[in-house]
């Protein structure tokens, strides 16, 4: 239950009275603004703000006194331009500020992003929530036998179900604890800031979140890639969906160059000037280790 | 002159037309939107977009759901807080969106702050108008006798005339140069990125500078101070207009604790202890040398 | 035990074989090299690298191409009127490299200092160790009464026996728990990266930490300061011991101008300004909240 | 001519002793230390300090205590793997500083990258050498025909020599008149911070500019590119011809990921798929624009 009916209450309030504005509006964003998009069990991404849209980034780049916009189809000509060569300053010139409920250890991968702006709710002042990720049957997987980073099929049947209870009871446990530790009610009472220590890393944390759509857009292509933990991957994934309604072409250059592109060696490139000239390349041929041959392969074929 | 007719055109449409938002919005900052405010000959700060209020900064630093207000005496001493304890992050969910117009020489002082995002005219691209700086005669100040770094009082008579005169004569001959190095009339024309360098630091150029509210804070506190040179001072006195309008209570804050307010050593504290008990101090009683002594009773003379 | 003997023997390694060069060197930092400060329990910091010493800092503020040294206390003058004035960028040229190992909690707090780079041991890859912090007795500390946090004396009697009970078992039991979930032992074994999850936030991770000497000197003004969770000035502590031996100078100007300075409000200046003339005054007639009163006093009485 | 005879014999003192160090040596770049490799016409790049190498990186990637080497072509592998797979953080673990003295038209973009730490020489404080670059004959490029942002052929004959002229004159003009402004010869003297802005963009100024290894690289993408204005691409060659040196396995892989790399969008793998099938595609089949299927062709055949 990602929000209380409290929260929903303050949402509402919030979504109630529109006030009138001079700056770039995004009407995709507005749509989204404040509500709450549920992620795994307890989680959510909200969006707290916004600043500009397409036309920013095309106004920005041209450095032009007006909107900078001749056409729309001009405009998406420009920001494919940008994106193909690699021009980040223009995509900075967008922001957005997200409100996000996530569990710890989804949380630890995130901040290693370090170009954005972070508030988090903070366990020296206050008290955490009984709130605590357990995974679906589905994605209770298995350590991936060929990747020693990466998982495999989801456990089933005994296993699966003693997973499940461990993690279930020794959540719900080390929160017992956590309460009577802190409790001032016949004793002193531990300090908050040593009590969390004993809060495993599934419990949820919250913060607010604030980054420029370039430094959104290199988080997005490594955390919404399949080879990204499944959960903070829809975290990536409510955010892409986000960001396909506030700046719609932007977010189609980004799919097409980044998420869907593909970046090859110099010896990549080589083997396929070779192939597209008829010759038979192998991995002996390529000049590429098995790993480097083997992924490139797959890449054509996917 | 800083804007033109078509550009005061371009701005008039931008202001005419408000759209509903359900962001947080400023009154204070919606009046600036686009307008441009004239700084030294031919410069000028214009608002483009802005993200957030004072409420916006005790929302982050309360990770809370709703707006996160109880009164607006509590956000006003809750900011106070977390100006005077060093809490920078709430300060960096607010973000400023200018347009720039300034000489070249003020914009390499300006782009030392590096966390900002910048998208500037280029002049590998396009051409650059014939705009100098030229300093107003109550500005054209000689080098200072004590101190390496700063200006003493005006140049006058004689010696200012020539000054003018190099300054204004110099100015346009390399225009007129450049101009005719890159002209296509009845020769190949010098590339754009090359003929650029023949044209004096005086020149101006334009820019789009992205800041969050904290940096830009540190941006004014060393900008805004009397010993910033004349010329980017007036850019930071600008942006301190447009700053106090926009999160009246952060601003208030920050003129108490940072432009207005002292940094002492511990060596310094040390000797006000003594002085508060009724001791008479000196430069030798001190522990500080000559120079950090002069400067410590200046504060405390000022 | 924060270091085995294997780990002596890699370190013993490292220490064996010095090499020439023509770099800057520290003499204090080549006797710190490698060698692990014990902090907590089982945690460390041990300097991997560095590069610049005192005279660095000068010959870049002087950007000069010799080693720019006049004499060494024309140095220490200049370095600490570089760190009076605020001038970071001289700051910057100097840099280290730490190893440290640390609770997880502890890390949450560290890495919100973002100007820094990190490499973790990945608890995706690698199996974590059983290695918790348990708080001596003497740290075991009430939650303060009088700040929502802060801590207050330490625990006592069976209150403190309870909490260390719960500490130690239930970090136990979670490690038991883990170890039985990923083990491949006639069944599949629970992907490490979800493993973890079970795992409390006073387990011990480690990293590599990189970081500029002006944004140690932001980090260590913050986590060396009474303020800030005990477990994490330990770290700052050790740090500063360090930093001490690298860049002599440096470190008395940070120790005079931060660690020991004051930074007073422009209505405490006046206040003072007003004391010094033999006024009394008031928190009424000071135009200070009781809190910044308070805090005023405090300051000056320390 | 880049060095005086007075700082060759700094440079000289410095090469001189050789002291011992524990840390991460690199026999490529004690070479390299101090000497200056002489860029454009009064211009260089001088190694002034270093950490790490490419043992350096694969130690942090490990996060191992000792050197973390298991073989160097292991340490090949695994250098390459991070670089394909975009694993930035143990590259951040290596860093360089460089003194740099280049024209102040190529230190404009130089300093766009932001993620470096910089000193310039200050020409508020200080005076400036008469240095200006010049143009070679066979740089003196024509605008390009073809690209608003690029140069064609070089100038010939008689406008080659009005331009050279120009240059030529305009600056020595320029700099007799910044002389004359700040002269306190039987005059007080502009301030130098003001009499600067007469000087054009092709004096010579210097810095220090200290990076990390991630960082440069992706600088030395940019600015070592084809596209890149050539006065400020023959730094970027300088830079990488040291980084070779200095880390050889790193540089290799940099070469061949990034500088030979290639990197397609979506619709361009789509393509190539169908044309490894046997398919001829053309730019109406491509589903590209003319521009796009353009550069993916010259890609492919070059």
């Amino acid at each position: 239950m990602p929000i209380t009916a409290e929260q929903q209450a303050e949402i509402d309030a919030q979504r109630a009275a529109p006030q009138p504005t001079l700056r770039a509006t995004s009407a995709g964003m507005e749509a989204h603004l404040y509500k709450a998009i549920p992620v795994l069990d307890h989680g959510f991404v909200r969006v707290i703000d916004y600043m500009g849209d397409d036309a920013a980034i095309c106004q920005a780049a041209r450095v032009s006194y007006g909107k900078g916009t001749k056409s729309v189809s001009n405009d998406e000509g420009l920001i494919r331009y940008l994106m193909r060569h690699w021009h980040s300053t223009p995509f900075e010139m967008c922001e957005i500020k997200l409100h996000v409920k996530l569990p710890v250890f989804v949380a630890r991968q995130w901040i290693r992003h370090r170009t954005a702006n972070v508030n988090e709710y903070s366990a020296r002042y206050s008290i955490l929530d009984r709130e605590f990720y357990i995974p679906a049957p589905e994605h209770l997987a298995a350590q991936s036998v060929v990747n020693n980073q990466g998982r495999g099929d989801a456990l089933t049947g005994q296993e699966a179900a003693r997973v499940l209870d461990i993690l279930k009871t020794d959540a719900n446990r080390a929160y017992d604890h956590y309460e009577a530790m802190i409790s001032e009610d016949g004793q002193q009472g531990l300090a908050r800031e040593l009590a969390r220590m004993n809060l495993p890393a599934n419990i949820y944390t919250q913060w607010y979140w604030k980054v420029d759509l370039h430094n959104l857009f290199h988080f997005l292509r490594l955390r919404a890639d399949a080879h990204a933990q499944y959960e903070i991957r829809v975290y990536a994934d409510a955010i892409c969906s986000v960001v396909a309604d506030w700046v719609p072409a932007a977010y189609r250059a980004f799919e097409d160059y980044r998420l869907g592109g593909l970046t090859l060696s110099g010896k990549a490139v080589d083997c396929l000037r070779r192939m597209l000239k008829g010759e038979t390349v192998t991995q002996e041929t390529s000049g590429m280790s098995a790993r480097e041959w083997r992924e490139f392969n797959e890449a054509l074929e996917a």
